[in-house]
């Protein structure tokens, strides 16, 4: 469980000059999930926390929802040729009951992508699939100001730990709406860390998400989208760019989507409903709505 | 075919100021591969050069390798319930006699995700499929400079033409091993951009590439390394940081791995053989080996 990094000879060259030394890298491997004892996805992870990666994926493909749905999730002995344990594969069975996904082959392509959920990319398949809203809108809506958004990324930075040692791995992380941070992540695949983030919410019986925010290191693709809502999370902010179809998505959903949050700079593309934007609005927000988890200015 | 970006409205923030205002996005849309009529694989990209990603994915994952294996590509009509053309879905057909890749349901697992060859996740399997060896190591060698090589990123971004405009792109691209741009793709995924790339290069009859440097923009995962090695590329680099398992295969196939490219500093982490670190041995080589393609001190 302990190969987050790896050693690695590396010859370095700085400004002319050539020296010989250890360097320390990201790890990654591949994880198969089997789902009742059936392979169902392969993807290339960072090791660690791969039950919760597992249990994440499921999430996103709209297999699990609530925790009694799932029996054990274990990691397969016997995977090699001589039967030794890779801790390269795990097996997650279904309570009793739980309807399988249809992997039949044509379905299969759909369904075993090591891109997570990027294979079901109509939208029509994730509001078919969700097992709930985005968000909260009609208990206790989110609210959440541009000056807490803004100073989210430092907090992300500040709890990443292998980032600082080997700068090959993606972040991401939950925050409340005043932005105190929940839960953070990092793994070679940007989608196999929001699925560890979900599968950890999972498996401690916090799903749906609706008071969390999700920040992503780099860029919001259409199916880093597609797992903030299958999560039910109601903000989605994002470092870098979005794509069109991510727009799109969190136009339909109702998601809030930010991308570029860079500073005190971002750019908001869809559900502004649920940001403050500006300090006039802010103060109105806090005044009318402090009770029900709305965010103040950030200090 | 044009549809590399799309407006979408936004909301800015900077500074406190907040308007509305159009915004350039990278295209996002998924593009289904089906090989003799029968889906193989789904990958979300930037739409554009298909019929390229389709080939150069097909290479990658070693069912491809000479333009007389291929019959045909496609967009196929009739893909939506209306019958209409969706450009979402191509069509590869073979030649006859070529073998189809063995698609059972368990082997699905392995041949369709998304992130290309990501699920053949074993350094085996790169050994026993690939067509040729990592470079003509035998014949011409390739040499590359160290100050060649620290001037690639620099012509990468400004060969790049969608990524001032939104901020959302990967890019890859071929040179020279005296740094000359053979060619560019961008695309929203790092591994297609890469499938593009060798696609168009396959179609050209140029397949394998060993006189060609491969550069990518970001980091350097296990998969984008089995792409090079699976085209012959002799020289991976990227401007940011390999991963462990991409680092293994390169030693294993001989394929010279160059991470962190910034500037005139750079991490050899593979195959040195072929690259001229130092001043000293940078003249040597032009003298020596100049007229079998070694590089020159980078002007």
């Amino acid at each position: 469980m302990g190969r987050v990094t790896e050693r690695r000879r590396v010859v370095r060259v700085r400004n002319g000059a050539v020296s010989t030394r250890p360097d320390t890298l990201v790890a990654e491997e591949p994880l198969e999930i089997r789902l009742n004892g059936k392979p169902l996805a392969i993807t290339m992870r960072t090791p660690g926390d791969d039950f919760a990666l597992a249990a994440g994926f499921l999430v996103s493909e709209g297999v699990l929802a609530r925790p009694e749905e799932l029996a054990t999730i274990v990691y397969c002995a016997g995977a090699t040729a001589d039967g030794g344990n890779t801790y390269n594969v795990v097996d997650v069975r279904l309570a009793p009951g739980v309807p399988l996904p249809d992997i039949t082959l044509e379905r299969n392509v759909y369904t075993t992508s090591s891109c997570g959920l990027c294979g079901k990319a109509s939208l029509d398949a994730v509001r078919t699939t969700a097992r709930w809203p985005v968000g909260d809108d009609a208990g206790a809506p989110v609210r959440v100001s541009a000056g807490t958004l803004a100073a989210l990324p430092d907090r992300l930075r500040a709890a990443q730990r292998v980032f600082d040692r080997t700068g090959g791995l993606h972040a991401a992380a939950l925050f409340t709406p005043d932005g105190e941070l929940l839960d953070v992540t990092e793994d070679v695949g940007r989608h196999n860390a929001v699925d560890k983030l979900v599968g950890r919410a999972f498996r401690a019986g916090l799903l749906p998400l609706h008071q969390a925010v999700l920040l992503v290191s780099g860029r919001a693709s259409f199916e880093l989208a597609q797992k903030a809502v299958m999560a039910g999370i109601p903000v989605l902010a994002a470092v870098s760019a979005p794509s069109s179809l991510a727009v799109d998505l969190a136009v339909e959903t109702g998601l809030s989507l930010v991308g570029f949050l860079r500073g005190s700079s971002m750019n908001v593309y869809a559900g502004e409903h649920r940001l403050v934007l500006d300090d006039d609005e802010e103060h109105r927000a806090v005044a009318g709505t402090g009770a029900e988890g709305a965010a103040g200015p950030d200090a």
